[in-house]
């Protein structure tokens, strides 16, 4: 039996076995560091050819994008960020400039957000490949969890969706471009090489749970918006009503995708906003002072979701 | 300029401009977790064809492998092990039991030194690759750097050194086996396969030294006990003494190596040894305690040195 034939999920389900407690968050918390703080720790690696390409990523975005979905993973866990290291593999024939630009743009994503790069490795391979490792800290009375979403929660999502995808697709066809305004198709290129990690939520929700606890699910959405859901969901045992029709739909997606602008928004990825269950008036709170986050849906039991509207048709198969 | 003409020295130092402090421990101080404790991160990774190759390592010892080479870098700091992660790159017709034996031999390792295998990251890509992080602790005030020898140290290597290379060319040139009892042969092939992290010597010195300060400089000898000796001189800014005529040779060493065994010794490397430059009393409570260490040299000023003996002629260049 090949990997390419279980699929990455059933993949997963394996490699459990040889780990420590749960998986299935976008970090796994390591245990306290200080009393009432909690270190986590998250690992993505990075193939060229397969999760970028020299055609729409420079290096120095290589280098962002990898800090982002790192970071990314952390503000998904509630964590701050405390370090990061790489692990770089490279062809001996690669410019010394591209390694340069890659570790200019971890580094300037890393200081942007009040961490650096610790330390790493650098080896031979046959492609670029990227291996990137950060490590946090969240109160231990406010970790956010795939799990513990509970019926009756709001669910939030922190920002729009589908624009990655759709600088994606203006990198990719660069006449697409004259059909906008040459300042917003510049933007949706840049929310596809330069995204954000929304660790700003983190600070908000700390600051509007004081020292109290907070019960938060969530996770980021890296892997699409209809994933997140997905995912969240199936961790927590719960269904969720999802009002397709209330979800945001950037004004210059219909122009670049037409009848498939929804899709972009459910199944694009790569936007790294957060997607958060939690109390409505935790939710009401939030978004009072997120503009851009809005509520998407609500927790529901299993027999009264309508969940079965998002099959996945186009999420990221890593092995298919 | 292109990476491979520049070599990997001078590759580490472009990189450190884009990292915090000091570089060029075996692990990277991340700050204090609990009072009095240094949080310390290692990363490495391993490519199929570079770092390992299917024909002398079985799945299963490419993950131990794995793990002893990252958990070896957190002895070399003087820490304790807190978890490790891993990023798995495979290409989509790698057999599932490979990636079974993999994470078998990963947690296997890791068990044995009461660590366990905490998340990390399952990726497609055109050869196997693994990158593991792991994270330690350490008392503050017993960080092993590689900067802090002083003259009068003595030298001491905690094991013997060449065994891991005399394995490989075993598992290489199997009619090479015929010129060893079987056992022998096996155990070489054993000290290839299975290597082990020192972390008991860790466990003395914080034995030995109570919580008292420790000033020890070191790392270990995964690159070469020569190349150990060479780096911790630099660092340090003194020179060494070494006594080529007192490092012990494993007695079946010469019948495979002839000629070559002392430098199969000084630049066989992967031993995963720890070298350490300490007070010479402290180094001789170690030496009590540890039945294979070896006092090899001492530490002088610059122009007393003979490290020009060791001219590492076949050291590690991933570049090359």
């Amino acid at each position: 039996m090949r990997v390419g034939q279980i699929g990455e999920r059933r993949l997963l389900q394996l490699i459990a076995n040889y780990c420590s407690d749960r998986l299935g968050d976008d970090g796994a918390v390591m245990g306290a560091t200080s009393p009432g703080w909690e270190m986590v720790i998250t690992t993505d690696m990075l193939v060229q050819g397969v999760h970028f390409s020299p055609q729409t990523t420079s290096a120095y975005d290589v280098g962002w994008r990898a800090g982002t979905a790192n970071l990314s993973d952390l503000a998904a866990m509630g964590a701050d960020p405390w370090g990061i290291t790489v692990a770089l593999g490279i062809p001996a024939d690669t410019p010394v400039r591209w390694v340069e630009q890659v570790y200019q743009g971890l580094a300037d994503c890393a200081k942007q957000y009040d961490t650096a790069i610790v330390g790493g490795d650098t080896v031979r391979s046959p492609v670029p490949i990227l291996s990137i490792t950060a490590v946090g800290q969240v109160p231990s009375h406010q970790i956010i969890h795939r799990h513990q979403a509970c019926i009756g929660d709001a669910i939030l999502s922190t920002g729009p969706h589908g624009l990655s995808r759709a600088g994606l697709e203006l990198l990719l066809h660069p006449h697409l471009q004259e059909l906008l305004p040459p300042p917003n198709a510049q933007f949706l290129i840049q929310c596809h090489q330069r995204p954000h990690p929304r660790l700003d939520v983190v600070a908000k929700l700390r600051q509007i749970a004081a020292n109290a606890p907070l019960r938060i699910a969530g996770m980021d959405t890296s892997d699409g918006l209809a994933d997140a859901i997905l995912q969240v969901c199936a961790a927590s045992g719960v269904g969720a009503v999802i009002d397709l029709a209330a979800i945001a739909i950037h004004p210059d997606l219909p122009s670049l995708a037409g009848a498939e602008a929804l899709n972009w928004v459910l199944y694009g990825g790569e936007d790294f906003e957060l997607l958060l269950c939690l109390a409505p008036d935790l939710a009401q709170q939030l978004l009072s002072q997120l503009p851009t986050a809005q509520i998407i849906g609500e927790i529901v039991p299993c027999h009264q979701s309508n969940l079965s509207q998002l099959q996945v048709h186009q999420s990221f198969q890593h092995f298919i």
